[in-house]
C-alpha cells in the first residue's frame, strides 16, 4: 500500500469549461475505490457545482484539507469573471486556469502542499491572453528557476515509462532538434527523476535509436552513431546503467520493459505511441527534473463531452496517485 | 474454425544457418496444436536433421504433402555445397535459401501450393551472391511481376493490422519520401489486401498523421494538410472507408483499434512499435497486392540462438495460420 505524504495535493481544475473540474469531482466521489490521499481542488467553485451535485467546501489554508475531505471536496477559490458554460472556453476562464495552475504551484513550492497535479487547460484561450509557455511544463519549471532543458517530461504507466528527447517538433526537424549534448540531460533528468520520485536506487535506462533497425549500423541514419551512443557513453561514464541504441520497435513487447526502469526516447510518437497503446486510461504526465512533484493526466479539456456527465476520472486518478508516490518516496528520502 | 485450403502450403526455410530449418521442424511437431493444415519445407534436408530428431520425407510433387503430413515432416531437396553449421552462414548457404525462395514461389505461381511462407534469410549473404533487392518482399514482387510501388507489407496481429506507406528510410528522410500518389497507392493495395486475404467485404482504413498531434492544423508540420488529405480524399472518392490523418499515439489502445480493420502509417516505426508492443510472438508480415498469397514470422535469422534448441516456434506458426486463413478466403471468393 502507498504510503500517505504528511501534507495535502493541489490540484488546479484546468480551464473552467473542460472536464477538468468534472473528474477531479469525481475523483473525490469515488476517493476510497481510488486509495486517493486528501487534496485540495483549485479554482472557480461554480465550474465544479454546474457539472457535479456533491458537497464542496472553501477553505483558505491547505492544513485545513485533511479534515474537510472525509465529508466535501475541499476547494480553494478561483472566481472566473463570469461563471464558465463546459464546452465554452472563454478568456476569463483561460485567467481563472492560469490564476489557479499558480496557486497550486506556489502551494507546492512553499511546501503547504505535498505535490501539484494539473488539469488540462486550453492551450489556444492561454495564448490569448499572453501565456507564452508552450504548455504547462514548461509554465511551471520556469516557476521553479529551472530551464527547459533541464526538465524532461515523462510518461508513466504501470509496466512502462517513457521519456522524449524532443516534444512538439514536426517529425522531418527531430533530427536537427537532437544533440548529443540534448540526449544525455534528458538521460541525467530521467535517471535522477526515477531515483528522487520512483525511489529507484540504481535506476536502468534504455535509449532508443532514431532510425528504423537503429539505423543497421549506419545503413539507415548516423544518428545514433554520432549522437545517440556518445550521450550513452557518457551516462555510464558517470556510473549510470543505460544501454542501447535500441532499436524503437523491439524495446516495448513484454519481456523487453522489463528490462528497463524508464525508456528515452528520440521523438513525440516513439514515447507516446507504445505508451498509450499499453496505457491509455492509466498513462500519467511527470514533470522530472523539478524541486517540487508535479504530475497530470494524459489528455486534453475534452470541450466536446464536458458537461455530458461522460468524462472518465481514471486517467485524473492516476494522476492523483501517482503524484502520492511520488511524494512520499520523496519524504521516505528526506 | 479456419477452413483448410485444397492444396499444401510452401514454406522455404530461409537461411539454412539461421533458426528458420528449427522453427519449421517445431511447427510439424506439434501441428496438432497450432492447427496447421499440410505443408511443404523447401531447403536442404540437412539443415532440418542438423537441429532436429523427428521425421522428414523427401517429395518431389507438392501433391505428396497431403499424405505425409501425417506421419513425417515433408521436404523439397534443395542441397546445399557444403553442410551449414548453426550460427555460421556460408555463401553456400545464401544460394540455398535464394533456391528454396526461387521454388516456393514457383509453386505458388503455378497453383500447386495455396500460399508461401518464408523463413527468415541473411540479406548480409545475399548480398554477396548478387542478390540486388531490398528484401525477400521485393524479390517475389519481381517474380509475381508487380512493382515494388503496388506491394505493400502488412504486419498483423490478433488485435491489430498495420501498413508503413515508407520502410527502411532514415528518420530525416521519411517526409521527403512520402507523397499523396504514394499514400493512395498503399491505402488502395491495403484495402484490396483486407478485401481479397482476410475477406473483409467493406474494409475500414485509418490513416495516421506523420507529425505530433497530426500536426495540430499545420503549427508542428503540413504534411497532414499537403500529402495525408489529399490521399485520404482521392481514396474516399473512390468509395473506400477512410478515416484520419489521426494523430499516430492515439490510434492503437483498444477502444481506436475497434473501429478500424488496418492503420496505415507513414513509416516503419510509427507501424512496428504498436504492433510489436501489442503482438510480439504473433505478429506476422503478410505481402499485399501480389497475385499469390505470402506470409513471414516477423523475425530474423538469429544466429546468435541457431542450433540450440532456443528458438520460439509461435512466430512461424502464427504466419502458417495466416497464410492459411488469407488462402481459404481467396478459395472462398474464386
Amino acid at each position: 500500500m502507498t504510503r500517505i505524504p504528511a501534507r495535502p495535493l493541489a490540484i488546479s481544475l484546468g480551464d473552467p469549461a473542460g472536464i477538468g473540474p468534472e473528474v477531479v469531482a469525481k475523483c473525490w466521489d469515488r476517493r476510497s475505490a481510488f486509495n486517493l490521499p486528501p487534496f485540495v481542488a483549485i479554482g472557480d467553485p461554480r465550474s465544479v457545482a454546474g457539472v457535479w451535485d456533491g458537497p464542496l467546501e472553501l477553505i483558505d489554508d491547505p492544513r485545513q484539507a485533511d479534515a474537510v475531505f472525509d465529508y466535501a471536496l475541499p476547494m480553494f477559490q478561483i472566481a472566473a469573471a463570469a461563471g464558465d458554460i463546459p464546452g465554452h472556453p472563454t478568456v476569463a476562464g483561460a485567467h481563472c486556469s492560469l490564476d489557479s495552475l499558480e496557486i497550486a504551484v506556489g502551494l507546492a513550492r512553499s511546501g503547504s502542499a505535498a505535490a501539484v497535479v494539473t488539469g488540462p487547460v486550453s492551450k489556444e484561450q492561454l495564448y490569448s491572453i499572453g501565456f507564452a509557455h508552450p504548455g504547462q511544463t514548461e509554465f511551471v519549471a520556469e516557476r521553479c528557476g529551472v530551464s527547459g532543458g533541464n526538465v524532461a517530461m515523462m510518461l508513466a504507466g504501470p509496466t512502462l515509462r517513457t521519456v522524449p528527447v524532443t516534444t512538439h517538433v514536426p517529425l522531418a526537424e527531430v533530427s536537427q532538434c537532437l544533440s548529443a549534448s540534448l540526449i544525455e540531460a534528458r538521460g541525467r533528468t530521467t535517471l535522477r527523476g526515477l531515483q528522487r520520485n520512483f525511489g529507484i536506487a540504481e535506476p536502468a535506462l534504455a535509449v532508443s535509436g532514431l532510425n528504423p533497425h537503429a539505423g543497421e549500423g549506419g545503413m539507415l541514419g548516423r544518428e545514433e552513431i554520432e549522437l545517440i551512443q556518445p550521450a550513452i557513453a557518457a551516462l555510464r561514464a558517470e556510473g549510470w546503467r543505460v544501454t542501447g541504441p535500441h532499436p524503437a520497435d523491439t524495446m516495448f513487447h513484454e519481456g523487453a520493459r522489463a528490462r528497463y526502469d524508464a525508456a528515452l526516447c528520440m521523438y513525440h510518437d516513439q514515447a507516446l505511441i507504445p505508451l498509450k497503446a499499453l496505457h491509455f486510461e492509466d498513462g500519467v504526465n511527470v514533470t522530472l527534473g523539478l524541486p517540487i512533484i508535479r504530475t497530470a493526466p494524459d489528455h486534453g479539456t475534452a470541450f466536446d463531452i464536458a458537461g455530458q456527465d461522460l468524462a472518465d476520472p481514471r486517467p485524473m486518478a492516476a494522476a492523483i496517485q501517482m503524484a502520492t508516490m511520488c511524494a512520499a518516496n520523496r519524504e521516505m528520502a528526506e
